[in-house]
């Protein structure tokens, strides 16, 4: 299969009508929002259009979507995931704030830099936010078992984000077994977003968090892995003694969800394997093709290339300014997430999304050095 | 054109995956939730078909859906509706819900008979509900104006379902005006789910509520005229002296809406104008159909044809059962919604969906004539 990550030349993705084509001026090359550059996967694009075709445009209803997870998670991972023990949610942000009502969480422990919206959803939910940083891009686990000792909270919650956002890092079953035993022993339920578990590289293994704590509760997607967010639709999974709080989601929670989307989700993980593997390779060689430009042309960035997700974490403080991906926007014309907005340890960083052409990175990291 | 409503035989609808179709074994006939058996209007099959072969499938941005509305309430109702007023969310619930947040809301008023889910997703907001309940299926103004002066809140909200949903009344713009002027008085705030505004019969006029309140809020959305409600997206609309609450939704919810629901239903709103027509004659004819229909074989119940909504409120308490529904699906095979779930004044009536084939419909009562 050709790389679908090489297929899509600028001119046509500049016709696109999502946030990361239309938020800035068409001078602005867009490297940001967590947007794949692709077409389709064709057994994706032949799903909806269809259901389109059909008029099957109602409300969803079913365990399709989760049972088409649990194929993927079988035969990718080894990991069984009991349909009775999963509910369908219309995104997985939205599934992380029904599951900290579930638990009734009261303080959440998050580990920055972290994905903003973690913040934002959190915040607005009213409650207090305690952050325990990683180190050098991994979970800090001596940190993370003072934290939790510390925190005087009746219900905290431990929001983790598998592989992580936006450094890539993929857990190891050690690491995620070292945080579920302190989590345990100071009553912290986790609750797990791993919507980029199907963005890992092949020489990795991602470890579904539930394989380690039966307490935990776990929001996936297909929307990353397949480019399907603007399709909204997420499970949620309760590991076995969470059965009992995922029980208690409220009916109106299955009305949000897109039918359509759960139709092109179920799609992506039943039938979009083959497209997915060779999206992997194709980030594998945009990861490699980034570290050799940035030390070529921007040796005073660093990165360190990570498996999971499409997003690479650049590390621009030697270049001294207060945010670099506002310089690089102004100057360059090339548009990267600011580090400021993942919490502790994201100032001075910048976060690009690989999940692109060869030829945009390139025009990228040209428009970067540009920049200085 | 053809009626939309007379194209789709039964056999290709059971085919459908959605709730409609599969939340019953085979051998019921599906009449109750709010989904249309049509198939999609060309337009909005061409727009959806379009954005997936282009790969347009990322986060949505932009005001094109605020604007689609736009043009159809000034041609349809001659409201102009102001696009730096509007916010983009994921559907009219979740709409509603934000609203209600916006506006400090600690107790909410509702109408009842009225849809389930305004119970539903307010008990979840853990706050009160009191009851105005409708007479003689119209707001009754004075047990609103009396209502809105015993209430002892902070921020009372009274949530208008407009049209009204389950009896498809369609509030004139005298009733809108007296229900404004009391809320006012007694600093009650309107949020108007206007999601069926779209269903209007041609001879009645659909009078948007911020047209006589300007501090109300509106929920408007494509989902219900065009059969889109498995493609999440809604608008919400501040009158001018809302603004500021409108102005303080969390930047997070605007993740929620489906980008492919926003491109469907913008088309529906800008090029769908000739295909509701030949609905909305369709919907007049199977109105007729049902009163027709019901006098001949099921004179016990009764029928008041409405002008708004597909929906069909049926005054089943002659028939002596606890629960209508429950009987004439246990005994005929044929699901409607139960009133009971519609609050005080829903015991013993019954909720027909009328956004079917004329075939259906005759099956369906020849089914609840059976059950008797």
């Amino acid at each position: 299969m050709m790389n679908p990550l090489s297929q899509v030349p600028l001119e046509r993705l500049r016709r696109r009508t999502s946030v990361k084509w239309r938020r800035y001026p068409e001078d602005v090359l867009p490297l940001w929002v967590a947007e794949m550059d692709v077409d389709q996967a064709e057994p994706v694009a032949r799903a909806i259009i269809e259901a389109v075709r059909d008029g099957d445009t109602g409300y969803p209803a079913g365990t399709a979507y989760a049972e088409a997870l649990a194929g993927f998670a079988r035969s990718r991972w080894g990991h069984e995931i009991a349909i009775e023990r999963t509910a369908i949610v219309p995104d997985v942000m939205l599934g992380v704030v029904e599951m900290i009502k579930l638990v009734g969480g009261d303080l959440v422990v998050v580990t920055p830099p972290v994905y903003p919206p973690f913040y934002m959803f959190v915040r607005s939910m009213g409650l207090p936010i305690v952050e325990a940083p990683l180190k050098e891009d991994r979970l800090d686990l001596e940190v993370l078992e003072r934290t939790f000792q510390l925190i005087r909270a009746e219900r905290p919650v431990f929001l983790l984000c598998s592989p992580h956002n936006p450094t890539g890092t993929v857990h190891s079953a050690d690491e995620l077994t070292a945080l579920a035993e302190p989590a345990r022993t100071y009553g912290v339920r986790v609750i797990a977003d791993e919507i980029h578990a199907p963005i890992v590289s092949p020489a990795t293994t991602f470890v579904p968090y539930l394989s380690v704590d039966e307490h935990g509760l776990s929001l996936m997607s297909a929307s990353k892995g397949w480019n399907l967010s603007g399709l909204k639709a997420a499970v949620a999974i309760a590991g076995p003694a969470a059965a009992g709080d995922l029980a208690r989601l409220p009916e109106e929670v299955s009305h949000g969800p897109s039918h359509l989307g759960a139709i092109a989700h179920t799609a992506a993980l039943r039938e979009g394997g083959e497209w997915l593997d060779a999206v992997l390779e194709g980030l594998d060689d945009n990861r490699k093709l980034l570290a050799g430009l940035l030390a070529e042309h921007l040796p005073e960035i660093g990165y360190r290339p990570s498996p999971g997700t499409f997003l690479a974490w650049l590390d621009c403080r030697n270049l001294g300014f207060d945010d670099p991906a506002a310089v690089f926007l102004e100057r360059g014309r090339v548009a990267l997430t600011s580090g400021n907005d993942f919490g502790t340890g994201g100032a001075g960083f910048a976060r690009l999304n690989l999940g692109t052409t060869p030829e945009v990175i390139a025009e990228g990291v040209r428009r970067m050095a540009a920049s200085r």
